[in-house]
């Protein structure tokens, strides 16, 4: 048989926490989880800093990444059993399309690194070329798997994830508002956060999902499920994603490799404490190799070794970090912003670099988003087949995708809150500080 | 007030996927958590390679830890409510002891490094004599918190955890056959990987476990759900602690380990590819603080740069191991065992270094026990006060206890199964081999 | 020591699915669970005809009485912990009144009947009335415990459940937006259907509930855990408790009584079909003795007598409650409200007595309540002691509480919409009929 | 299309808070749930007396068959997947068997009746025989669909909850040591009960069952599932199922109804309190549609009307059984049963006639299995196709099948225990009464 239809004798079955289980079938899609560059996914934290604040959230890209395969699989299972297509162009479920779309599921966040927020706005990588690089490059393992099946799946299953593949239901099971993506790391995100807030229906989702000529909508009767996902998602973020300890040790982190950038952008020091892995970054000539290299741990690695560095700042942001000592912070809003200058100046009377130990910080300038009205709406189709957006018929939609401001953060030292002999600042000073913050916020 | 009675103003809750919330009302306690030996915690898993065969297992020593301080405090909140000492030796709850208790259940593991169960075998180094060194040196910060409550404080908790403390009940609530230790670990370990097994009624066992003069026994009446305790750890180590996929990681990784330690004991080259932070252990040099640079990201650093070495058996186990290649195993008997020196000398023929390629493990070496008999046993609390015996009442802990035997299993290169071009195998030899193995076990 | 506080000499504990533990330690508590008052009410459904359609959904009052009983003694096990009154009006908790909270608590809903809603639409009774009886007769075996507390207990607890005790927190404990009562049924239906959306974080909304002087309150930093008891309240509501064919059972059961009251305020046959325990009902003479011998299995026992008894629309509807057989609806607005006359019409043409076999009904009518804004709004305390209200920082609530109108719907025999043997009309005025019919509502 | 394969257009979910959904696409299946014979399995607890001693066990007969129904589903749906025969004798599973088994599946339970242990005791009846009857019977609504089929189709049915269909496969599938109707038990009364010892790894055991030619195995790489399984069927027999409270409590119903029967089986009287549908069974002449006018709510109409009955034996134990007034019991064995005899008399001296108010009775005599030895074992099939019973691999079961002994009780009024005023017994005896009870238990 060919290698793209080759299954395994006996479906092998992962154990999932929070699917139960991941059945594989195809030889192909274990091939892929066996490549090197899909077993780092194991050594990159699916939610960065956010474990440091949530001690349980310590799971990996990887079983995020096995995870939006198993729902895209249940997809299409479902989609078998009640849409299976007739003929085409009757807008039903073509299952030819099963490979590539398990394939993209599978493979859609393979290009994430460490930390991947602060260190894409650091060295200016992005992790979804790197996905698209991974996947097409003949370099990699991903590759040579990919191209058993045909010359060109590696470009189709490339073009799906970026998007541009043309058929808009395998896109959309994996990138639109409600897709398995979306679906995984909510529920994965709440599951080992503890927080109950992520939670929603998955088996009532699938149920009521459905193909359709442009895409996938909803019938009817699964309002209220569908409806359920968009509010649990507006939780995540308010609880979870944007929780102001986490954003502040990305805020070290980004100190920390800004600084580090600023060192080993020129010396180099064949010492213990240099970071032969990240100095092609430093340097800005990587290549696919180089980054395949990377990895949470062996940042790490690095930070520990520089909490010994012989440069104040970067030992001890290193040490804030390695050690988890975030910067407070306090909400300020367009009637408070005129106070920041003189805040970045009390703290650097009491000596802090304010360039790093100082920041703000918009909860909309992270990697997530709130139901949007500038993106296709989720649509539900009524028994008699026409379609109505969901914000038209939930109030409760309709308010998450007003809501437009975000969430202005100053950070800076907590020391300067509790003056101690290691912070050199008048009284007078300290008083002025502490009487701009009241109930997490400034006031005048 | 002195700073051992120092309350929070507000209690401190941590969000916890098992217990919900861990509570935290001590200064002592939020200290000690703070202070990077504990921190460290993170960065080391609760389960070392399991989490390659089941991925949801990626939560760390920290994790755990807070959950056995949790699960301490909630034993002494009940024990608070209805069984608090009156006068001395009436077997019952002093409440003095509440800190001590506390402080050992959160640090009973602080000494815990990567991948401990290998490591300490190839390096001699012991975890719990770290723990140990961890309390009692005045270097360390975990130190410097105990000692502010008093001068003997850290040989206090110390003694505890080495179970030399005077207070059985102390002892008992941090190590016996059912103590706070072992309830978060299977808890945990059952959530994260997902399996049915580990999940018994903690809540249950709280509400009937109770102090008396020898220390820690169960009121008769709940008899059912500490048998349901002991049949559930049981069945985590048939499923998950005694694997043989995790098992034959450790064995990978042991031998590289091992190989890693004839190449790097004496050579120094000063490339990227040093292991800097080991070469203490290489060299059977180190110190405390040698031991609190590592954790699982740093050794696998060194994996990963071991990749590329020059040499052919470091750098092949280092891509097993990290890129997770397990070898393949049976089980084998005294009846079996004597085929195992032939099955070596294939291997050899096929070109594998047997003393790197195979190695024979019985599960019963693990670092996990079952319902010991040669251990204190449970007791049950009848009406009339007297005692007996858990194994004397239930047949199923009986039948739990008299298991003896181990499951003994062979490892070796999985090509073996399947030679293809890389390896160098006559056909007949092929042939022998695999007529030895059937349903999982050596045969003649 | 005096029966109020007289303790049972072992904490008595309930297994409970919801709570998982119901815990009783009062013996005043034990004696009113044991009352034949108390014990009725296992008799009685918690959601009646709901689990007609939610098969799981076959849980009693009296697991919902414990159920708000347990998380009234949780809350003010919080408040001993954290909120003690130190001096009469500093607005924290006055542990005097834990009794009386209790006890109103466990009997709030004592005086609930079988099928309430349609029961007291029929037939003019009030639960809340009958609460306030049963508690404060001297014939009651409850009103016997009760006053061996003390000869007023009896009274205090009935202005408890009325809301004129005085101290607001205990009234508020009981009645208010969020309370004991709300949280335990949201939970336990949530739990018994299977739907995912009732579901909150309690254990996060106790840590979070505090005294003050008016009442009851929420930290500030469980604005979120509130805010997400509102939007599991509200979709329990659209999902459950308005459920159309639940609404259609209520129809079917409210024709079914109505044609029964027809008959037995008249006659008095002695044969086995006569209702003699809802005689005084019928004939409106009756006592609270009358009610108390009430429950749902003496009213579905004649309806099962009904079903053949030689009265066709009685019989009828008694099949159609008791064999499940619903009306059918469909949505209506102001806009189609007027082609209601033609189709009752047409019903009746069909041979329907329009008057038993149509309806209509707005979901606003149910005993259930959304966040609404007319009544005492819940608030949130700041660090420094100021009150907000949960709306005004929260878009969500602010959603909810908006959504004035109802679900207007118009119920007739499903046989009307597929006309067979047994239901005569002609095919023109069937086609009228369906043409009216799309997407569940009426249109022109 | 014939009414054998006729599909719902749109496919129906029934919300289970146990299976999430239980899906019914055969139109078959949802008339024959829509029949009154099973609408009637809603009015009938699955656990009888349980649910007086866990409160939250209030499910019905109703529930557990479509669970039944939902597993059978499930079981095929596997076996579609991974089994199905390519040509008759290969053991593999016959998919036009599938309907026949899902109505078997459905049914297996339709002839239960109220408080059916006891109710048959004293009556005489059989559900088992009733299920055939109501399966068989043409006036039946189930048997007209049944009939629809084809003629001998409900003869089929019959005949595999009768085990005498050929294909055990089917046969197995719904009565054997791991059926359909064991495992949602199992489920549904630890989900409702809220314990924890019932729940097991459903879908681990429905990934390993599969056809074989003699009927149903399981993987040899499920053995822990299935083992797992066992230890939890043993775990509620003895938690709960065989909770000595519930067993009192089906010892006063089965004396109220004695006592009934004595009463009721002459007298005539035509006064509100004749239980005119159980005459027929007092009278020993009842037909099948007698029969099915039972359920829990007449049966209890009928007790409190009772409760008045001018027969003090008669009311009093009808109010010990509607106002949950138990017996009080004790263990015996062989060595303390000599002293029985004279317990009877104390008892009888203080007024109570020991025929109504004294049992014995043994936990095996209840309708409850362990693992037994004599019945088909469970088998699990290894690698090359061989199969072993579970018992020689796992010591768990071993050690529950041999378990051979049960428990016996003395039960006995509670009063005998305290006297108070209304028990007329002098000191002497009542200390010797208690003098032979201690921890539970009978002793000399």
């Amino acid at each position: 048989m060919d290698y793209a239809h080759q299954q395994l004798k006996r479906e092998k079955v992962f154990r999932d926490p929070v699917h139960n289980y991941v059945y594989v079938k195809y030889q192909v899609i274990l091939d892929l989880i066996n490549t090197s560059e899909f077993q780092r996914l194991r050594r990159v934290h699916q939610l960065g800093t956010t474990s440091l604040i949530f001690h349980g959230a310590e799971h990996s890209r990887f079983s995020h990444s096995v995870g939006v395969y198993e729902i895209a699989r249940r997809i299409i299972e479902s989609f078998q059993k009640n849409f299976m297509s007739k003929e085409p162009g009757d807008g039903l479920w073509d299952d030819s399309e099963k490979l590539v779309t398990l394939c993209a599921a599978l493979l859609h966040d393979v290009g994430h690194g460490a930390y991947s927020h602060t260190f894409e706005h650091i060295f200016g990588t992005n992790h979804e070329q790197i996905t698209q690089a991974i996947i097409t490059s003949p370099t990699t393992e991903i590759n040579q798997v990919l191209r058993r099946v045909s010359p060109d799946f590696p470009e189709k299953v490339a073009s799906v994830i970026n998007k541009t593949y043309p058929n808009k239901q395998v896109v959309e099971m994996i990138s639109s508002q409600l897709d398995a993506d979306r679906m995984d790391y909510l529920l994965r995100d709440a599951y080992n956060t503890g927080v109950k807030y992520g939670t929603f229906d998955l088996s009532r989702i699938l149920e009521v999902m459905r193909p359709y000529k442009d895409g996938i909508c909803f019938e009817m009767s699964g309002m209220h499920a569908v409806e359920d996902y968009i509010v649990s998602r507006f939780q995540m973020y308010q609880q979870v994603y944007f929780h102001p300890v986490s954003r502040s040790m990305e805020v070290v982190l980004n100190r920390l490799l800004q600084r580090a950038k600023v060192i080993f952008s020129s010396e180099v020091n064949h010492d213990p404490q240099t970071p032969y892995l990240l100095l092609p970054f430093f340097k800005g000539d990587f290549n696919l190799d180089d980054y395949l290299q990377l990895d949470d741990g062996v940042l790490n690695t690095y930070f520990i070794h520089w909490k010994r560095y012989p440069d104040d700042i970067l030992s001890n942001l290193a040490s804030r970090f390695i050690d988890r000592k975030p910067l407070k912070s306090v909400k300020f809003d367009k009637s408070t912003s005129n106070l920041l200058p003189r805040l970045r100046q009390i703290i650097e009377q009491s000596g802090f670099n304010p360039d790093y130990y100082t920041a703000t910080d918009n909860s909309f300038d992270l990697p997530y988003d709130a139901y949007q009205a500038d993106k296709k709406q989720i649509h539900l189709m009524q028994d008699d087949g026409t379609l109505v957006s969901l914000s038209s018929v939930s109030p409760l939609v309709r308010a998450i995708s007003d809501r437009q401001t975000g969430d202005n953060r100053f950070f800076f030292p907590r020391e300067i809150l509790k003056p101690d002999e290691n912070v050199d600042l008048f009284q007078p000073e300290y008083d002025e500080f502490n009487r701009h913050i009241r109930n997490d916020q400034l006031i005048q």
